[in-house]
């Protein structure tokens, strides 16, 4: 069966234009802007509009275009001033976007590297590296999801947590890519979607997502998983992944580590959908990654109403560690991983390589 | 050390005067409330400003009495009418309240069993029975933590979930009671809250009463326990229950059976707080305890705002079953039960009824 590209886009370069979906007006309304200047794009970044490592870099990318296409000078060295204030100026929008400095710089790169062409072939050199940029991360999304529906099982009940789709990345999403992909395929009976506190990135955007595609679904609180797996009502749990470490262990949202203990517990196979470039080789294990602590309020509230008393303190460790012993496989674009992942995780850097 | 009588009490009876915690103002306002006659009371237990089995059991019982200290006849026959009539109407307020009915039919009973007595003295039996009823719950809760002070070790960092405080019962409550018996005998460093989705009992009044008692505590989400366990953080978790069954297995709030996994798997000690009469000895296991389904928009929503997209099913099973094998005891008025528990809890029945 040809797998279907009709996925919705958060981002749509169309007819030389810039369109987001508005992320923050999810899921009660689905509003698609243009973004007509690197002003819109810096203001849409900073407010959340556009959210997700992949597609903040995407975005950043098409306004470093936005920011150029009507520069008006001749001289090159104008210029390529004029990009690094850009780039400097976008960067400022979210200063930790990983995804947008490295997408910014690797632009800069290519324009110092090509001072013999004129102005108007550097900003078309521009505008093809976003769009690369943005078609290389729906490709690598798509791959995910192509080589992770082969693990799904017919009739599956697919228990999901956080969102991992196409709102933050090119297209797809990670572990999204592999339900939508699996669920073209026929065999998606049911997503069960973790609302993921204390964000709600579940029930505010993955149950969007799913809908969208009509792909079966109910919502649950996270700490329902366990009831539903003892009652044999999961067939597997997917999750994305922040950072993965060399030999496997794996840093994602709090509430994953979980849904892997209780998932060996049930005898559930539990997967990583990720890209490669999650894989961090500097790092040996899970013990050497740092978990962010964030915001008080975030758990101290819902909705952004507060929900317990005044002066109340809460601990809230964004992420957790789960060890690679509770991981099945690792799914990328470059294909499945399974264990011993020390060793498979680095045939395929070598293969990356060489 | 002299344990101190001082915790607060949600109802209390005072000069001749019922008096209440609305709990619908918690945690944000503490607003005492005056309780004048029985539709005050009617009132209160059907907009939950009173709530908890046991809690509701005792307004009920003072409810009654108010309903009929100003009856002005002297005819048994006709007070007894009056006490029928007086009884269905505080039932209809909350009908699934089986301390609330039972409160009211223990009290009735005792109605038709003194019809020798005249109208001012089956007054002063009703009132003295609803302040049995109340003292002989604070007394069992206080029991329970005391008996459970005892198993809780040195700084100790507890982990607890849901609401399980003097708010829902006479004074001290069940799993909070340990807590508190704890505290004052200074074994407590820390209590870490799960905020407890999807009704936020953890958030909105657990550490409330915490805070009353400058316990020190922190909120979590509830997917950060399995974290603060894997970290080490975490010496002992206690919940209250629902319904303990002949084996010790234990229905009680969503998320407790993740807990159990997760303490296991830690080899963190795991206790149930429940007042003897949670054991129901016509069931024999956990596998024959209804789970009850309750509404979506608990889970969709939160304070009357929509976290999910128009139409979004979702699963909200109330309660799950932990197994008694997860259980390290269970701490009743009567004792602690250590496994075998079907043995141990047989020998209490056995006890009790010789």
């Amino acid at each position: 069966m040809e797998l279907s590209d009709d996925l919705y886009q958060s981002i749509e370069w169309k007819q030389n234009k810039l369109y987001i979906i508005d992320q923050t007006k999810l899921p009660q309304e689905e509003s698609l802007i243009h973004l007509k200047n690197a002003e819109d794009v810096w203001e849409a970044i900073r407010q959340l509009k556009v959210r997700g490592a992949p597609a903040i870099g995407i975005a950043g990318a098409y306004g470093f275009y936005l920011g150029l296409q009507d520069f008006k000078g001749h001289s090159y060295d104008e210029f390529l001033t004029k990009c690094r204030r850009l780039s400097d100026y976008l960067n400022s929008s979210r200063p930790t976007a990983v995804n947008l400095s490295w997408a910014l710089n690797a632009i800069i790169a290519k324009v110092e590297k090509h001072q013999e062409k004129g102005i108007p072939e550097l900003k078309e050199m521009i505008l093809d590296s976003a769009v690369s940029i943005h078609n290389e991360d729906r490709e690598l999304c798509k791959n995910i999801g192509i080589n992770g529906a082969d693990v799904v099982p017919d009739n599956a009940r697919i228990l999901t947590h956080c969102n991992t789709g196409g709102l933050a990345t090119g297209q797809y999403g990670t572990a999204f890519s592999v339900i939508f992909h699996a669920h073209q395929r026929g065999k998606v009976k049911q997503v069960w979607v973790d609302e993921t506190r204390p964000l709600l990135q579940g029930a505010r955007l993955t149950t969007w997502e799913l809908q969208k595609e009509n792909i079966p679904h109910s919502l649950i609180v996270d700490s329902a998983a366990g009831f539903l797996m003892s009652r044999g009502m999961v067939d597997m749990v997917i999750t994305g992944a922040d950072r993965i470490t060399k030999n496997g262990d794996t840093a994602n949202k709090i509430g994953t580590y979980t849904l892997s203990v209780l998932a060996r517990e049930h005898g559930i196979p539990f997967y990583i959908a990720a890209p490669y470039s999650t894989l961090d080789m500097n790092l040996d294990d899970g013990s050497q990654i740092d978990i962010e602590l964030r915001d008080e309020t975030e758990v101290t509230s819902f909705n952004n109403k507060l929900s317990s008393p005044e002066g109340t303190k809460a601990y809230n460790p964004a992420f957790d560690v789960t060890p690679h012993q509770n991981i099945n496989a690792i799914i990328t674009e470059k294909g499945v991983i399974y264990p011993p992942f020390e060793t498979n995780i680095n045939n395929i850097f070598v293969k990356q390589f060489k």
